[in-house]
């Protein structure tokens, strides 16, 4: 359902098409300064506009529509609203017919038996983050001191940054698209967030980072690579008594539980599925293999969109924790 | 919190030196046949005794405690506990002070002011893991057709598995341990299962995963390799009016809901933390670093008892998933 | 928190002097013909301006943002907004000093360290019942055959319909205000709906009337006068093979679980608190008791509009209960 | 389903002839002194073997299975055990197809298609109760100060406890069976403990005290007999600084949020439908009425038993709200 959170909750809402997307944030602290000024730095950068990102262009001004007053926040829920303008209006039709693949339009339409909106990918459209992003602004602002640090590490295959742009010119240019991984780190977390079974750390970050779409890989410190070591190098040994660690193969996180150390997390999100290459698959109405050329706006790279938005469902997930770890605060 | 799930629930307790480990199963289908003997198989895959698992053996005997009557599910919950029975009495006490690198042992004393039960990783061990596989039996029961395929292909970072017998026999020789990666397939899955925000198939299944002791990754379909293919060889182009697809890259899901092919997913288990190889490490008594040395019974490779465990939380998702599908079926 | 429901969920946000108030309906069935017509008749039931009720007169438009295509629910969240238009820009922060007896005024500026948006007492405000009655809309859509049927049965502490207009009559003259009692019925409901412990149709039930503001009563079947009974005039008889029986005491719920007649319940309404006769209440700036003069435009009834409310509730608590009993149908 | 709470989380599981029956807590605070010999005062208060009670007696010695550690609280989930003892082997199949009146035969039969265990009421049985007052004293414990006040003042329809001996005994002659009513008061409870939509104080404690067998009303303060009053005459005038009034017709309770004031509530327990008097009630067998005579052990009230009952279901209730509130706390 779309709805997450013990204690700071979020519920989503919206299509592509459709008047608005949003979000619902329950369990804000109140007495929190909140103005729209305050999402303008995130927004931006899910922003589209630049290379490899659609030419469709949303001012994606945020309406804060309840939860605020005299610019606090009032630990009543916050609705944040955004309205969708630059909507082409366009046949979609097709799609339902002759579903892109790799995408949710095949998925939708069995799920909610052909009543979805598939208008631009209706509820399972990208658009859908920026309720996400604006819920992250939000924790981060409750987690106060936790810095956050989010890199593209690979992009198409390509580890160095420097060879990033190439990568994308030449996915253009072929009208395909890349993938790639996102690092994200958050510094200053608290050490004894999160829960044993079934909410360990792991769990919760991971959980929101695959609802997000695309992302198909969650690995936290050193993550797969580890299988190489054996226990006596891959172990973080302690070296003070605040628990800083020598190495963070564990990414900040033993028992599910967070030790002080940085949050280490990569994140692999997979190529943009609409790609305007032809692409030969099965169209239910002439049932049978057909040609499907897309000819909508998309995004070369989500990838490069997407990272603010793993940023924030990161945040979303300490805040989360850092408010339950609370409850049992005090004597 | 030890509970998971929305109508197919489980609620987990127990530590390694308590009286007993286990889990109550909540929103189980009244009237399947149950009884002991169907948890036999899964809970020997998950047994220690063989080569590269603890010498701590257990008859991990189960006592379906209540929810089954006249050897049928009754509907109401059933509680399935395991005695602790081959606990040594030694002392424990020194891993508070001197805690165990990537363990849990540092992070649980914090979190609980110092009152955990620090006894062979008390609430944190292993041995939690029978409750999930005895889950896992029951929602396979659920799940019917599903069939699930699981299997060790990387161990301590070799992928083959005529010379995984080399690598264990190398970690024992060592006091050392090694970790490696586990494939999971479900096979027969209905198509339609799964959220957008936020309960994405991707997102209920890896929280269940990364609630496990060691797992550090998770990926679906290709994975993280896939950031080397472009959207044109990444997409799986639909071939059948079923909706198969050519190749399976997102592992059997869009959009967050089950496609109808294999779900397929790759699970980072870390090396077992506890060896016997001296480490240097924090000792919080005397203030500074000192060699550890862990005199305990572990499990060289706790991957190799863990894949049963994998699966059983691949089962237990899949079928809360399917529970709120039939939720929506007929008129 | 401000969510509610298990497969049917909703979320509710908004405040009475804010942009807008409404819900976010989570787990509706898609393919449900739905438009704002459907609304007209049950919002028009909650609507003031008649006698006894608030002068404050907002046209109750509703804007349903998401969720709807074509005419239909697509299974997506739906967002229903209703505007907030005539509001009054008087300075209600006296009320912050001075708190209204029996109202939110202080326990909400307690909880919220004094940011709540106090102004026609926001969040705790009447206006966000607009979102239950919409949500219970479609509550009822789904819930196909069930029939309501809401009655006042009590006011100010008459039973007598045809004095309830001379009772209206006098606490509008004495600026005073009543409450009541209102019966509500459920017919057609399917036998088996509700959980043993902790969700007994009993307990989802009055979880929902009772966060309704005013309700401080809520009793099923014969209720508290079932005390003079002994159990042999309290059993309701089973007199065929359908489960009827021959008295509904019990209000057709047994163990926490429909019995297939008619749900009956009473709900107490208290007199609406917020009253122009002076009252001596304590004010917080000047330390002492001080008469309370409260002048701004109020229901001396509420108990009138909340009567669909309350049914509202009623049905939003079936028609999660009805999801959950689908899940376990069939094979 | 059988669990409750955000924070502090109750799982409750057993029947009345299985093994056992009990309770997992989670969110537990670490740190509590628990012992076997903390339940012992209120399960005294549960126990059957008075006047008007069943004559099975069962020691009700508490297992604590799990979460307690050297004495203390872990913070990891406690299951607290009973194990059932006193089971009488007679056959209760006949009420599979002669359904008790106003019970839970009927329901359980329908909602669980005749799987559920049946015997001495199975899953619905009184002994279940065993958990929610173990969950009751933990819940005490971490409330600290709060001071629990219950009392019987209604037996069979009278309110003079000096003839509730009389009243009983008739009832016990007669065959027969009475109900009444329960006064619950908690004292010196922290002001701003609830929540608004939709988890007001009044819809937590109503939901727990409506998970319990035979209770079928609830009322706040003064209840439904503030249908009598006008607003002037009911509102709670606040007398000092700390939010003291002069009466208390709301239960402590304004806006779903507790105002420091005593929390008041009263609780209609029904009779308990197990009578020894022969009932015509519908035979599913036989497809007609016919004589019903109950031949068990009953009690004559189950409401003298149920009373601690209830105290703990609003300890429980209490004590998730003030972990909640705990979360917003400080800085």
């Amino acid at each position: 359902m779309n709805h997450f959170g013990r204690l700071f909750q979020i519920s989503i809402y919206g299509e592509s098409h459709g008047n608005s997307v949003g979000v619902i944030l329950d369990g804000v602290k109140p007495g929190i300064p909140l103005s729209s000024a305050d999402f303008t730095a995130d927004l931006l950068r899910r922003k589209s506009g630049g290379k490899g990102t659609t030419p469709r262009i949303e001012t994606d001004e945020i309406i804060i529509e309840s939860g605020v007053f005299n610019g606090y926040t009032t630990g009543a829920p916050i609705l944040l609203r955004f309205l969708n303008q630059n909507t082409k209006s366009k046949d979609y039709s097709n799609l339902v017919s002759h579903p892109r693949p790799s995408h949710a339009d095949y998925t939708a339409k069995l799920k909610y038996n052909g009543f979805n909106d598939y208008r631009g990918g209706g509820h399972f459209s990208a658009r859908l983050t920026l309720g996400l992003v604006s819920a992250g602004v939000v924790a981060k602002k409750m987690l106060k001191n936790v810095k956050f640090s989010t890199k593209l590490i690979n992009l198409g295959g390509c580890e160095d940054p420097k060879e990033f742009n190439t990568i994308l010119d030449a996915a253009i240019k072929a009208n395909d698209s890349v993938g790639g991984i996102v690092s994200l780190k958050a510094s200053n977390v608290e050490a004894g967030l999160g829960e044993p079974y079934f909410d360990s750390l792991e769990s919760t970050i991971s959980h929101l980072l695959f609802s997000v779409g695309g992302v198909k890989g969650v690995e936290f410190g050193i993550g797969f690579k580890g299988a190489n070591l054996t226990g006596s190098s891959y172990n973080d040994l302690i070296i003070d008594k605040d628990g800083h660690t020598s190495t963070n193969n564990n990414g900040g996180i033993n028992g599910g539980i967070s030790n002080g150390n940085d949050i280490e997390i990569k994140v692999f999100v997979k190529p943009t599925p609409s790609i305007a290459i032809s692409q030969n698959t099965f169209n239910f109405n002439d049932n049978k293999v057909e040609p499907l050329v897309i000819t909508g706006r998309h995004d070369s790279a989500i990838i490069l969109r997407a990272m603010v938005v793993l940023e924030s469902c990161l945040a979303i997930a300490l805040c989360d924790a850092m408010l339950i770890k609370n409850a049992y605060k005090g004597d």
